[in-house]
């Protein structure tokens, strides 16, 4: 840990992690499937402080993240970033919370306020909210 | 499954996949850890068709990712993605795959002569290879 106080990294404290990934945009998934550990990305936007992004009813991702229990929910990490390669320099942001599924067409329209929309064509009829559990960040600089 | 007969959605082969991955630079790795689900973005290289990044002794995810267990390793997830957001099309790899401990020192020069470097300052002693089991990636193209 001794590193640290002389460090070119910096953690954010979960107002300035907020700023940070409000505008939406590609964030990671990340859980464990089916066929191991996944990440993902997709495209997300933030909705009351909780991340939201569509997908495919018939997906891997959206079977996986069914625990077929009633009011059990799947434990996933969602991850943003931004680098700059030349400054050696950026930020990355982690959410861990429950997967939640949707369903209430008053929630579904909330979402769809939000302008988010999936790249990959074709029916995307699973909304998908991410509820934050831990949000914690980290910013590096290049050293000194 | 229908949709993706007329999707923007396109599968890369392996070979794609290493094309499009072997120049390094960052990444994210994705494993359950002590905390729950993680992903960490890293600056990467890649040496034989395995990924290879640095991080420090006693961090979290170096510690998480030893099982304890002589020959038992890890698996963790690994993506690479690159998206035009103005465009809405880009593209991601997956490699699922064992996080392996580089303990040999002619196993460390090869992965220093790669020049990966890690962009947090401070002592980087723990070298790690993931040795690919799955490589998978997609891409996404605006739809016509």
């Amino acid at each position: 840990m001794a590193d640290l106080t002389k460090s070119n990294l910096e953690s954010l404290n979960e107002a300035e992690c907020w700023d940070l990934i409000s505008a939406g945009g590609i964030g990671r998934i990340g859980y464990s499937g089916r066929y191991g550990p996944m990440i993902q990305p997709v495209n997300y936007k933030v909705l009351d402080q909780a991340v939201v992004f569509l997908t495919a009813e018939h997906s891997t991702m959206g079977e996986d993240l069914r625990t077929g229990i009633a009011h059990a929910e799947y434990l996933v990490a969602f991850e943003i970033d931004d680098y700059d390669m030349d400054a050696h320099a950026g930020w990355s942001v982690l959410i861990q919370g429950d997967a939640h599924y949707v369903e209430s067409e008053a929630e579904k329209a909330a979402v769809m306020q939000t302008g988010v929309e999936a790249w990959v064509a074709g029916e995307r009829t699973l909304f998908l909210r991410i509820i934050p559990a831990h949000v914690t960040g980290r910013r590096v600089a290049r050293p000194a």
